[in-house]
């Protein structure tokens, strides 16, 4: 029996995906080789990427201003590879902080340079988004960094940040990249690890204006030089190809969304904002639920909530295990639960979590 | 129908490991998850990871004195990866120049510092292995690199350097790594991409000697540096879990190769010499096959074979792949074929080929 799984990243994946992957493991298409066994230079493997980079593109609607690198390492070595790539002549960088993420990001871009914090919600308690108004850039940075979704804190932009033409928007979007549509253009670099909404570990997207590339620092290595992977087309070194034919599938998989009136990643929004509709007013329903985040600065993606008396988080959590509800324990940074549910939770998995809420508080409240 | 699969790397897989993969996608051993969507932090995971890094352990003989790391970016970034951790205060590395993958390595090396070749096979057009004899190694260098099997090339080292107490030696092993036992207290450091005997692409294997840690170059991304990513078990970022669950389920498949009389790499090595004395033996029957290396220095995994008369060559590999005969084509920087004969190619794959090869030459020799 499956369990819904709240799994903050790695995360559930579609039933559908894994039943392909599954069903093609051994022979893909009839080329008698599963994916993981073909050269990433073969005809097969190039054909599958291609479709991967075509599908992106279209539901993103990237135009080819922006060049889509697959890469390794994850969000946490962007946070060293956006300033050794970005930098350039510039010694300074602009980023917004607004929970454990940023944070990280912050303390990993200060080896590279000069790091202005131009808005924080630190002094409260990271709970709100510093509004645009509250924000104070500098005019010499060589980029403006923010985190749109905080997976630990739970908090999401919902509005897209004006930066000056001459100062790239760069941001870590790992965890609600492909969850709502975005508008490209007012971004200069998006990075995120694949595995929350968009596939599986392993695999990094980073999208870049290629305006912007050919500015690295001279001792960045060279596997992670995005001009050196954009002309290489992701293949300088081996890409991680399942990881990449993962992802496919999952793009192929929302690409199936698509609706009359809505495309495909609009048809996706339209189900996260009812998940999550239901999940915090579920939670807002009662004292004995408590969250922390301002209501117009919530996590459509992770929804970490508290019970009133804390004595009772590990009977919260066996007998959701009981129930088949996974994963729900909060980071150790802020304790109590959180609930993340990306693209692939079904609003079924989120109602059976609700009806557990409900009745764990009856039983226990 | 599954083909042989001669592709250089990303490889084939053993058929065995592709169905425990395809049993296991949907549900992994009752849990009601897949690998693929379990938390790195989780119980889960936690065992998988911590089975495979024990069990490459054992099979490879890996004392405490040496730290197992998971990481990402394949041999190509570790060319970049090996100076900026290991220079420390030094400022020259010693190189042996062996072909494309050494000469890859040392370009990449001498963007951090001063390169020594010590040994080269240019002059020989990389057809053999220059002997210890004939190395020149400098006294200050802060390690010293060899590439032990040239995937391209097809040379493989059936010895290993002695190299002063000093001066760790440093080895690539990508494309022979766990295809035999080897001494590892002869190494300070070893790396491997995954994809040819190990797993599959998106994993490398670096195996250090725990006094080599904590040299890092300053501007060296965390998520990349050999301390951090060993304090904290390869698990500072997001490690690859898919790629290293795959390479356990490898690793177990390895150690039931054991027998009364061998261990599971002693048994392994003796079917891949097997294998390849075969494959060697039926191109020196003829003189329609050519062969380039030196007979002592001959890879067993990676075999480079040229016909007669290339005019042949598309039909050589059409005709092949009829056969179930995949990815026989050569490296574009050498042209003709070449057949790769990793662990988990079976016997009857290297006799499928060598019968080809004399039905071949019957009827267009």
């Amino acid at each position: 029996m499956r369990v819904y799984n709240f799994s903050a990243g790695p995360a559930t994946v579609p039933e559908e995906v894994l039943q392909i992957a599954a069903a093609e493991m051994i022979d893909w298409h009839g080329c008698g080789m599963s994916v993981m066994e073909m050269s990433h230079r073969g005809r097969e493997f190039t054909e599958i990427a291609t479709r991967a980079q075509a599908d992106l593109r279209q539901l993103l609607g990237i135009s080819s201003d922006f060049a889509v690198l697959f890469m390794q390492g994850g969000a946490i070595a962007q946070n060293a590879l956006v300033p050794l790539n970005l930098l350039g002549q510039r010694k300074s960088a602009d980023y917004v902080d607004t929970g454990a993420w940023s944070s990280r990001s912050i303390k990993e871009a200060r080896r590279y340079c000069e790091v202005n914090i131009i808005a924080s919600g630190q002094a409260d308690h990271y709970t709100r988004i510093p509004r645009q108004s509250e924000w104070h850039p500098s005019a010499a940075a060589a980029y403006l960094h923010i985190c749109t979704n905080e997976t630990i804190g739970g908090l999401e932009y919902h509005w897209t940040p004006e930066t000056r033409a001459d100062i790239p928007l760069v941001a870590d979007m790992s965890s609600d990249f492909m969850s709502r549509p975005l508008e490209m253009r007012r971004y200069g670099l998006i990075y995120a690890g694949a595995q929350k909404n968009a596939g599986i570990a392993g695999l990094t997207i980073v999208i870049v204006r290629r305006d912007l590339l050919g500015r690295s620092h001279p001792l960045c290595p060279s596997a992670f030089d995005y001009r050196i992977v954009a002309e290489n087309e992701s293949m300088f070194n081996t890409p991680p190809t399942y990881s990449i034919y993962l992802a496919g599938l999952v793009f192929q998989w929302i690409l199936r969304h698509a609706t009359p009136d809505k495309n495909a990643l609009e048809a996706i929004e339209a189900r996260n904002i009812e998940k999550a509709r239901r999940l915090y007013a579920a939670l807002d329903a009662s004292a004995f639920y408590e969250t922390r985040v301002a209501r117009e600065d919530r996590s459509r993606m992770n929804v970490p909530f508290f019970l009133a008396e804390p004595r009772l988080d590990e009977l919260f959590l066996a007998e959701a295990r009981e129930r088949g509800l996974a994963q729900l324990k909060g980071h150790k940074s802020l304790g109590g639960m959180r609930a993340s549910i990306y693209n692939a939770m079904p609003i079924a998995g989120v109602d059976a979590l609700t009806d557990y809420l409900r009745d764990f508080e009856r039983r226990h409240g």
